[in-house]
């Protein structure tokens, strides 16, 4: 179990009220969370911040400020968007308890993220894009609006009970065994965009929903660094050949 | 559902910070509890309260304020102690998600209470055995103090979840919709495998495990038609592309 909660980091992007950081942290803590990032906090550290983290406040001490949600990512295999709601994009979208069982596998071994938008608006497209699942609280769909340090004590609380658990039923055979990390993937991502735009698959002036289709689909799959090398490999081959 | 929902009631005592009962209102709206009761609160109405209600404040207007737990649970049949920690009391404890489907089965018909104490104490002796249960959120010994407001999240949330009968929104979102028939990945697979030896990524003398290992990745994800007919053009298009 500790191995899962250490794994898992929260991150909060451009959080504005500093009391909202706080109160995240002490959910955090009471559920054994400790790893927080913070991507353009409107005002952090804080007195605010600081009085309702309780008696976390080494949470806060610890948190790491990023400047974009890339660099909070980094080196995690498995991030999963959290929303109160569920949204017409074309990511995987699973309620929270059933995204705490797949967190709870990935992160006995490697770092995964949940990862909360800001208070007004939530996570924006481009945000939801850098994740691999969107995962959802059922909430009552007249008013779904957690406050944000609530949100977080539900997600953390049923990555708890995963990882607690050990019921999760771990088919070990076809669960991928050594994940790419955020940036490998990215990196994969961007090959395939250029060569498509380059050939002329893509028209960048009207790109529908290309890469996002293929972002799904590669998702849902949850790619192993072996396998992005190879169809990094592909891309490049098929590109330019190594004979003709 | 709804039944269960409308018979559960909130019962907060004598609680200190006016923030924590707006913040509890509004984390009982976005879970589709309306029934506040207010045993003694300190500071009540208040502007502090009315501001962390959020949209919630209909939640606030109708909370009745009782001078005692007994009153507070007049017509209940059901009175559940809400705890962080077990506690060394002749009464039955379990943790929230066990006794949230026991509230949910007789909630369908009568009046039941979820009873938090206040922010300092947590629930008195005499308030607990005013209560037929005790549950509690399995937080981490070292640190176990939730916030009020929190701990009244997760408690509705668990309930929500128990009124909607475990009919969760599965995983069917992210299932893919309209799955490629066998004959059809085939056809992607031996299109590739063409290119892969054409191009000189695949060396047919020495396969290795290559396109077992791109079988592999495709079906982890399951192909939907529309992602086979881009993968083939994504292939089809590297290799002999429409501009240079």
């Amino acid at each position: 179990m500790s191995d899962v909660l250490k794994n898992s980091r929260i991150v909060l992007c451009e959080t504005h009220h500093a009391g909202n950081i706080g109160a995240a942290a002490r959910a955090m803590k009471t559920m054994g969370l400790s790893a927080l990032y913070l991507v353009k906090p409107e005002n952090f550290p804080s007195v605010e911040a600081t009085r309702r983290a309780s008696r976390a406040t080494a949470v806060l001490e610890r948190a790491q400020v990023c400047e974009t949600l890339g660099a909070a990512l980094s080196g995690v295999t498995l991030a999963v968007a959290c929303s109160a709601r569920s949204r017409e994009l074309a990511v995987p979208t699973m309620d929270v308890r059933t995204a705490a069982a797949r967190l709870a596998v990935v992160a006995a071994s490697q770092p995964v993220a949940l990862v909360f938008g800001n208070e007004t608006y939530g996570l924006t497209t481009a945000e939801v894009h850098q994740c691999q699942l969107i995962a959802t609280i059922p909430a009552d769909p007249q008013y779904a609006s957690l406050n944000l340090a609530a949100a977080v004590q539900v997600f953390a609380y049923e990555l708890r009970l995963a990882a607690l658990g050990g019921r999760i039923v771990g088919d070990s055979d076809s669960a991928p065994s050594d994940l790419a990390s955020h940036e490998v993937v990215e990196g994969f991502y961007t090959q395939l965009e250029a060569a498509l735009i380059e050939t002329g698959y893509l028209n960048p002036a009207q790109p529908k929903k290309l890469m996002q289709r293929m972002r799904r689909l590669f998702a849902r799959a949850g790619l192993e660094q072996e396998e992005v090398n190879i169809l990094r490999g592909v891309v490049r081959t098929l590109q330019t050949p190594k004979k003709k």
